[in-house]
């Protein structure tokens, strides 16, 4: 049996739109014979690589995204709440997210953190609420784990892997090389991942060679 | 007879994702009951008030924008080509777009200049072009007319009160005091001009308690 081609999932548990996304990407990407890999990163990182703001810092884009988020969610059928704090600190969250174990594990601890954070719940910025949900997963001691050195490392790296393929935003999907960002980007994802894209390559040509890729 | 209520489509030639808007923009309007009013305002405007950057001034985002706008230009049926230049300066195609003139020349205009931006053509940098394109709808001496200091306050005037209305972007939909963003918001916008926001008020009274609005 072959491997499944995998659909690289970057986000940040800060992002409404990454939880959005999250509560959709499997069934898109699986219904495509690919794997979801969730990969945890600092959106913090990527706008300071791009000396970029996020849409917290503009006050009517911050509103005006969260609404776009609260339309989009009663349209999916998704349970959406303003969370307890934002922005916050979502380290710790993320960090225990990228530590080593299995598959489902860990899409079951990001199912839950994500919940904790945009379905209602208490945030993630309390470890002892982190704590709680890595050992209902089976994760031993993962909150001082999170913490070492190493893990630390894992969460830059991840970050500077999304920053060097080209990431600008959260959630950034990667097939291979190519990038899709955002819960909006998704119909063309669908599009991409089932051989069907519809990007005209002559036009795509003709603007790199104008511009440069 | 009652005025038809109006949608403003505030736009800038710059921006690809608002060729693809302006090209569906009358048909979604239309169809629920309003009347578009373009509203030429300068990008770079909305920009500077936020201290924001452009899609174009992030390279890994200037090239993916461009293959977004391509793939929803081929599933959309719409005529997508890199322009000649990008960036450009569009200072005298907005002005122009701005004088007074009956709102069927400026349709007509609008769908002119951004179809030689957009479309295939020669873009609207060269005054020549942009007076071509007046005279063609029957403007005279546009060209000369867009740059009398008053039509230069006309665009700026134009620009504020986009910002002041909350704009970060184009193209901005706005619809009485709410603001929709991008062609990927149209879907939203349609639900909205149905009487149909999916917008739980709720949420967003509990977001605005705890955030400000």
């Amino acid at each position: 049996m072959t491997e499944p081609r995998v659909v690289r999932f970057l986000f940040d548990y800060i992002s409404p739109y990454a939880y959005l996304a999250w509560k959709r990407i499997h069934a898109l990407v699986e219904g495509e014979g690919y794997a979801v890999e969730p990969i945890p990163v600092l959106f913090a990182a990527f706008l300071k690589a791009h000396g970029h703001k996020g849409p917290a810092q503009i006050p009517s884009k911050r509103i005006y995204v969260f609404k776009d988020c609260l339309r989009t969610a009663t349209v999916e059928g998704i349970d959406l709440h303003p969370p307890p704090r934002h922005p916050f600190n979502p380290l710790l969250a993320l960090r225990v997210s990228g530590l080593d174990m299995p598959a489902a594990t860990r899409r079951a601890l990001i199912d839950r953190l994500f919940d904790e954070v945009w379905g209602g719940g208490r945030g993630v910025e309390d470890p002892a609420v982190v704590a709680e949900h890595c050992a209902a997963v089976g994760l031993v001691d993962a909150v001082a784990r999170a913490s070492a050195s190493e893990n630390k490392q894992r969460l830059r790296a991840a970050s500077e892997m999304g920053i060097a393929a080209g990431g600008f935003g959260v959630p950034t999907m990667l097939v291979g090389d190519e990038l899709f960002w955002g819960f909006d980007s998704f119909p063309h994802l669908r599009r991409v991942l089932a051989g069907q894209d519809p990007l005209p390559l002559d036009r795509l040509e003709t603007w790199n060679r104008q511009y440069g890729t």
